[in-house]
């Protein structure tokens, strides 16, 4: 099956305690569309600005990710810069120059619009809606938000909610957007509001699911050295629904799998600035990671 | 196999977001004797004051708990007071009263000798060791520590790992300990000072558990109501080294199997104040909620 996904595109500006790295390709979308390219066909709508040249374009290529929906606008591509602690668990954001993302409208290439699995980047809620209106019957609508959007627009992203499938936050959304501190319960408040599943993402934590069957506790893999953890967040996401697409499944087991190839894009995401390690990764390399967490958890029965 | 510990009995009173417990039983050996004793006879070494009487013992009784080992000296028994945030995830000691703990020297009964499991709880490393002096040839050392102890005597507490085979600790003691703040290369760096297994409890997001075989993830069980933290840490080691002494194995699968028992255990020590859940437990709800734990982290190979 088909994904469409709507999201920035951006340069991001990078500081770690490894280095610095300029104006280098980011956004959701694209971390988003790399990752789920590896199982699935990506259709990808967003915008950049005329400063966005071929040689950003080169991380798509030669991907089952179709461009036509990337819109180019007269202006500069949004820019984010940021600086991580030394531990890597915290980041200050230096700047965000919205640039032509502040003025995007999602447009539908009529050829997406048959796309059997969407998935609403963290853009405002409105908009999100306004996507939906222009697909024709997707199988699954999943979707990401954040802090500016819950307490900016909590009716219209109430309302966003009630069409989705699949929310994936992290934890501090999740107790944000509910009002309970403990995750279960809060992952309770929130399917309540409409997604059946939910995915609260908790960085070097792991992930916890909650869906119709009850809970999945995945872990991060334990690594020696995160490079610089941007874009990891919006990695599993594209890991997690690019499998689910292929499997055409969207049953438990499958959800489970999907946690584990999404949490198995992301670790392979942070050891390196960028999309950089993502586009030199091999399926062979994600089996074998993915191997590598069911060795990290499997445990026998008493 | 018995196991014997050495740790604190306590009064602890405790204030939560969900009430107030006054002088009721705790301290490292109490939590961990009550956990163990599920899988395995426990022989305890502690002490207490004039002010502990019949009544505080009836946590102990009728279980496979051996309290020739628990010394009564003049004075007080240890007391400790604290507070906890409303999200249960950090705590204020108001008071920690030692009383008669301050002048405790272990003296180990002749019949606990033989004790092929030892768990040292976390006092003075020099006691430690004495403790070890007073053993025959235990088949596995366990221990525990704190910051107090980690700044405090380094170089006392770099000569009792060098005896220990497996160390619990939770993730920031980890970091302290080895002055990495990444937990794979604090493991390898604890690792490296004796223990072949290091065990990281990191709270709510379970424990990173270091061996010759890797790294084994488990999570906490997701808990709707966390109702007193207290004692979990202790409880987790209770269950772990029961479980493993009832083995009488010491590879990776016995391991790996004592991690989820502890956290069984720890996931029903939370429920309620002090010791009143462990010591209504039963056989056949440990076995249920490890079961829990299975249905928690499983997912088929892709």
């Amino acid at each position: 099956m088909s994904i469409l996904v709507v999201g920035s595109v951006a340069y991001d500006t990078v500081e770690t305690p490894f280095g610095r790295a300029e104006r280098v390709l980011g956004g959701s979308a694209s971390f988003f569309s790399v990752a789920a390219s590896f199982f699935s066909p990506v259709n990808l709508v967003g915008v950049v600005g005329r400063d966005f040249g071929d040689e950003q374009l080169a991380a798509f290529r030669d991907r089952p990710i179709d461009l036509e929906g990337l819109e180019r606008m007269e202006g500069e591509t949004f820019h984010w810069q940021g600086k991580y602690s030394l531990d890597l668990n915290s980041r200050d954001t230096i700047c965000t120059d919205l640039n032509v993302f502040e003025f995007f409208q999602p447009k539908i290439p009529t050829r997406y619009r048959g796309s059997e699995v969407v998935f609403l980047g963290n853009i405002d809620p409105v908009l999100q809606r306004r996507v939906l209106e222009q697909v024709e019957r997707p199988r699954i609508v999943a979707c990401d938000t954040m802090n500016f959007w819950i307490h900016g627009k909590p009716d219209e992203l109430r309302k966003t909610l009630e069409k989705v499938q699949i929310l994936l936050v992290n934890d501090q959304e999740a107790r944000e957007l509910s009002g309970e501190w403990n995750l279960v319960k809060a992952a309770a408040a929130i399917r309540a509001m409409g997604p059946r599943t939910v995915v609260v993402k908790k960085g070097e934590h792991g992930v916890l699911m909650f869906d119709d069957a009850g809970c999945f506790a995945a872990p991060a893999l334990p690594l020696e050295t995160v490079f610089d953890p941007t874009g990891a967040g919006d990695t599993f996401a594209g890991g997690f629904l690019g499998y689910l697409a292929s499997t055409g499944q969207e049953g438990d087991a499958a959800l489970r799998r999907a946690v584990i190839v999404g949490s198995t894009l992301a670790s392979f995401c942070v050891e390196a600035f960028s999309l950089d390690r993502l586009v030199t990764l091999s399926r062979p390399e994600i089996d074998e990671r993915y191997r590598a967490f069911e060795r990290l958890t499997r445990f026998e029965s008493l």
